[in-house]
């Protein structure tokens, strides 16, 4: 018995599709696409690939969809490789037809979502593909972009990696404020158990292992071991037995994770999958009869 | 006779409020945060500054106070280094002291702003330094984040950098498919010419010194020179001789910028500092006294 | 050693700006109060008492602040019973002083608010009540107003009553559907497991103690047992044995919830709480010289 | 010679489309829904019946349909009760068939608007068939859920009563505090008359019937008697004789309402219509084969 | 006994605050005023007054106001000439002072509302003016400008006019195509009555004395005369005979607006208060120290 | 060598839409046109055409067409005159064809936006006419109803007039204030030239000759020459001599500006195009039996 292979789900459409919305507006302000409005005819067709300059992942196929789509209710987007997929240099992503006018001005905004979309599921993929062969999770973390958190945290997803707490309302995460203001790490989980839902997780941040055999003794889901060594790590592994999911943090970059997952840690949560990742470098090329006029027009 | 030393202008306030709304509304849901809320009595204070670890250029400063401002109305915020410093690792951006739940619950909103604010402000600065001496400005391109550019713009301000076109309305670039489409450089020129308004400026992008001189019949505002060698911008600049601006775009790094800015062009456009600049690590430390309870609470 | 007493956290005050704002434009419309614009003085003064025609447990108060609050921001709100207090009838809720056309603008939408949530909260006290001296908790379930959720769910912890999930977004519930789709138990869990996040809980709804056993073997956070007598509950309870909560559902009503309590499951869950329940019935009760007009007008 | 039967006229689609986004939203928060996506392959399908568990008259069928059609353009929602319709424990009130995710993640938000709607119309409909044979009208109030209004009076239509004013802008009523500040009756109503537009009716509201006879000297549209015993209404009418409309209100419940209308009163209106009717007990029934992966899958 | 002297109601304050930020968003867009924010210190103070250039009636001293507090929360605003008021050529509206960008940057968006608003105020006192001594209403229509409605009634009412319906669901107004589709006026009548709530008014638009005679026996709020001869409307009101109001429309301007009151019509509805009346020309003079840097700066 | 023949490119769609559900919002409120549904069989037909009253230039048909499509996405709409098309009084705008309620209840919206912006393309038209035979652009100003700038900038094309600046963001135009707080005409432009974005124009607005002298020496792109006389514009326009654009603007109607056009400038700017064009009269006129139902209704 095995359980049905369910893909990567998509993203709910009414995020993208007005997220979509907003970042078209930002381009086209009041007057629009002034330059393709001037020089192309407004029946001319154009048809291109949206190929990747790099090997990477892809992710915003989604994205880039609706940006060709609102402008051009009309128009045929293929899908060639889909969100998680891995390019090569070269490789087509996508086939876009359509009016000409709303595929030039469609462009920047598809190619700015799927690039930074894709920067960040290629870098993640990196930590993942680190990992590989340890039953390690690469998490990510609230360092997101303002208003883009559920299309980076997708983004992490395409990339293989999973989902931290989507922001402060999912899950408890208590840190070293948080207890010198409950007045104990006892207080603090009590507190948080006390107030929480019986559905929200309990995490709790140390930076000792002596911290650690305190926060044991309360039974937390989970504990954050940040900015400890390797040694710390697998010290804190042996102590933990098992009893809470353990989180490695801090200084953890593509030399590192392979060490750190060898620990025995459960996850290891990257800030930089979202704060630092470069754009995957994507280009739309148009066919040689792109943009001519169509005869009907 | 001198002109007055106008400093940076500030962001339009109503700008920096509702995007500001909107993060604190993405990380707060519907139940807030959960772990201060749990942990941290009601009338707490809490204080702390902010400060950068590594090296770089601030910016985002304004949207900082209004994340903590927005939690807390009566909260305290002192810049120390304001939008366009340069600050050492360990220096100090800003103070803050305030309710100390809104403290920490602002808190990721505003270093998620500025830290990749200051990191596109940080890059720019960089590549703005690679060229002293000359007279290049360095500009940004539209490859921003969805919903940001307003903001990333001015951090390229910020890091002594300059805009190119905000979106697609305010300027004409004619590129290689709008050429196409028009039936030749003239007739395309002649079209922007005649559709846009006497206030938006108009520039071509050549790949090859044959086509700079079929642009340059046509009294342009500037032309981008895609790719090209420092000898053909060299070249293009000679022919071009002062009758436009020259922009020069592509292969460029900070090892290469240096080169191109002395082939003699006038601006040089970076996608990568809106696209890949990694976030300035900035922190929060809280005074030790921070999260206790008050006296009077 | 004992935890700090935390206050119930108020609600997000930018949720209760919006909310407020949205509900005064609704009755407002693009006129205004046409009754009390015609007949009072711009400048008379009213103050007035919210009482309670009828005992209950408060909730709402920040939201009928909010409105008097952004119809004359000087007006004065003076809070005598406090969400979460339980009052008598005739017991005075809050004390309101403003501008005259203001107060009696506002207060529809502020009884309209404080009447719903107070009326929730004063379910929930009632079925937390009726389970006094046991370990229970009273649960909310997703049964809630379209639009009003994250009011209705905190009106819930004001009654003293626990959240369940906010949405289809913070939990994993699997129910018969995901079961049959998934191809067994083991497959939905394991499916879960693998695609939600680390802090992300599960629980498995089941109708009969065989699914119980099933459900046991994949270790589970909850499991929700639906429509069970008390004898099946007991002995679900006895088979879980502190192996993950127990969540009981179904039938659930103020005369039954003492004997649902008693069979020693952790949780019992009321959509009623939410869907159901009737408005506690407030008014506002003027001064005798309320609207009269001052001398200074 | 008679009107056509002019059916119950939809509701805004506008208002419809864009309650409905936001309740989606408000479920499926930025990562949608888990579960549903965890375990049912993209492409199931799945199809059902939309139950009525008690009797009672339906609304809401429209905001249903669109909260299914949001997330499956492409399903199919047939109604086999439309609103204002009696149904009876176990009645069908509409088939759907669609995406097996998509009628799984919308089912909950489809049920909480139908449910409340239909509970306000099934309250509505119990006052309407107790004054059935009289020509009272039952009307609603103001004390409606904010943000809901339109939703709530289009139930209260639904089940056969009226509608009093939307908001405070399209109507004039005058109550006691108005008359207080205006000086009398007589400056009040004629204050009204003046500023209001010629369109706008006035009600003034009474307690005494000395009250009545002031007021009837101004010509005004309506009285609410408010509180009145049944002998002071038959009085109030007879008083009245037909020159305005008369409105009781006040101390009506199902028990009262019968007498109330044979005082011969013109409407009843009825708080509780919209503030604390019990929602109607829906369900989505699952037809056996419903979420099995599709064969094209 | 006599009604207070009620002033003009204020707009709905959240009406005014949103309309002026989405006004000032427009001509800010994503840089902010690059003329003032390059020229003017940050610190320097302007002051000024806005004046009228011609003779009219002011409206929207409040839009103005908040276009300014907007920008610079701490100006100053003197109104001199409220709302309502009749200015000279030269005189003084109000006096602003404050951060000379902020004042710079509102000045167009506070002169566009102001002078479109007092256009209308102006042309509605002109019509107001020419029937002085009858007691004809002059009120609008629905002939406003998308969006801008509530600030075009309230104009009309600055103006010395009254409202019309706000819109297509506070009063009823049957024209020809609904008596047609209901089969007759008797058919139209009763079932807008049926179905409207009994707050709400209704009137009925005919062409011809005919129609008059028909429509007086439902015993409707109002008729509407549409286009006839004055003569045609001396009979109409001889019909009407006090039993409904009568509105003349059509073919009314500031020639024939005189004679038509002189029919003994109740109102006169005119589009053009709304659709056509030119801007008051109104500018704002700068001090001559205006935006000298201050001392302190 | 020819460039093609672009039309005038239509508005960005999502401004159109979004504009028009905010219009229909307005006029529908909470409870749609109650007239129409009382009085219409749902599924009754309606067909007519938008015809114009007066001569006149077209502008606003997508507006127009999008309020009807929006009630009744399945209508029929064909357009006959398009924007910029010049129709005589009876001219047949466009003919529509759909539900007969959706129709009557969008058609104030489509007219109210059709009217205005014909009568600005009208207005526009009129002064373009009356410069032809000269190389004058007629171009419009900032003084635009707020909220409608797209609208109303595009009407200005539709009647052959050009757009200046879009608003504070995208030019540069420094006034005298500007130039007094600068402390120079030399200090104000290179000022504008460093902070401004190379895209950018920069415009200076004069009174004198004298002024015009020392502006020449900064190379601006434009001058703005305000409320000069014929003479002086003569006068200017020589000393100008091609170095940069000259604007007349002051003092601008339709018997000067012919006079104006012929002194030489570039372009002549004018308020009026947008602050007082008075409505083109456009009305909807159905067909026969239009209203009556269908058959198989």
């Amino acid at each position: 018995m095995k359980a049905p292979t369910i893909g990567l789900a998509p993203l709910p459409s009414l995020l993208v599709e007005s997220a979509v919305a907003a970042a078209l507006a930002e381009d086209l302000g009041l007057i629009g696409d002034i330059t393709s409005n001037a020089t192309i005819p407004e029946e001319a067709r154009a048809q291109g690939v949206i190929a990747s300059r790099k090997a990477g992942v892809v992710s915003g196929v989604q994205l880039a969809h609706a940006a060709f789509r609102q402008l051009d209710p009309g128009c045929r987007f293929d899908v060639v490789a889909d969100d998680g997929a891995r390019v090569k240099a070269g490789d087509v992503v996508a086939r876009i037809a359509g009016n000409a006018r709303a595929v030039l001005s469609a462009e920047r905004v598809a190619l700015n979502y799927m690039g930074r979309m894709s920067g960040i599921a290629t870098l993640t993929r990196q930590y993942v593909d680190a990992v590989a062969g340890t039953k390690v999770r690469i998490v990510d973390t609230r360092k997101t972009t303002p208003g883009l958190r559920a299309f980076e945290k997708y983004a992490v997803r395409c990339g293989g990696g999973h989902n931290h707490r989507t922001g402060l309302f999912d899950a408890v995460l208590i840190k070293d404020n948080h207890i010198v203001a409950a007045g104990g790490v006892e207080q603090a989980v009590a507190a948080a158990r006390q107030t929480a839902g019986h559905m929200v997780k309990i995490e709790v941040e140390i930076d000792t292992l002596d911290q650690l055999d305190t926060v044991l003794k309360y039974s937390v889901d989970a504990v954050l071991l940040d900015n400890m060594t390797t040694a710390q790590l697998k010290e804190a592994v042996k102590r933990i037995d098992g009893r809470c999911l353990a989180e490695a943090s801090g200084g953890v970059n593509l030399d590192t994770v392979g060490a750190i997952a060898k620990t025995g840690v459960d996850l290891i949560s990257v800030g930089a999958l979202t704060h630092s990742a470069p754009v995957l470098d994507l280009g739309l090329d148009f066919s040689a009869q792109s943009t001519k006029r169509t005869l009907t027009a």
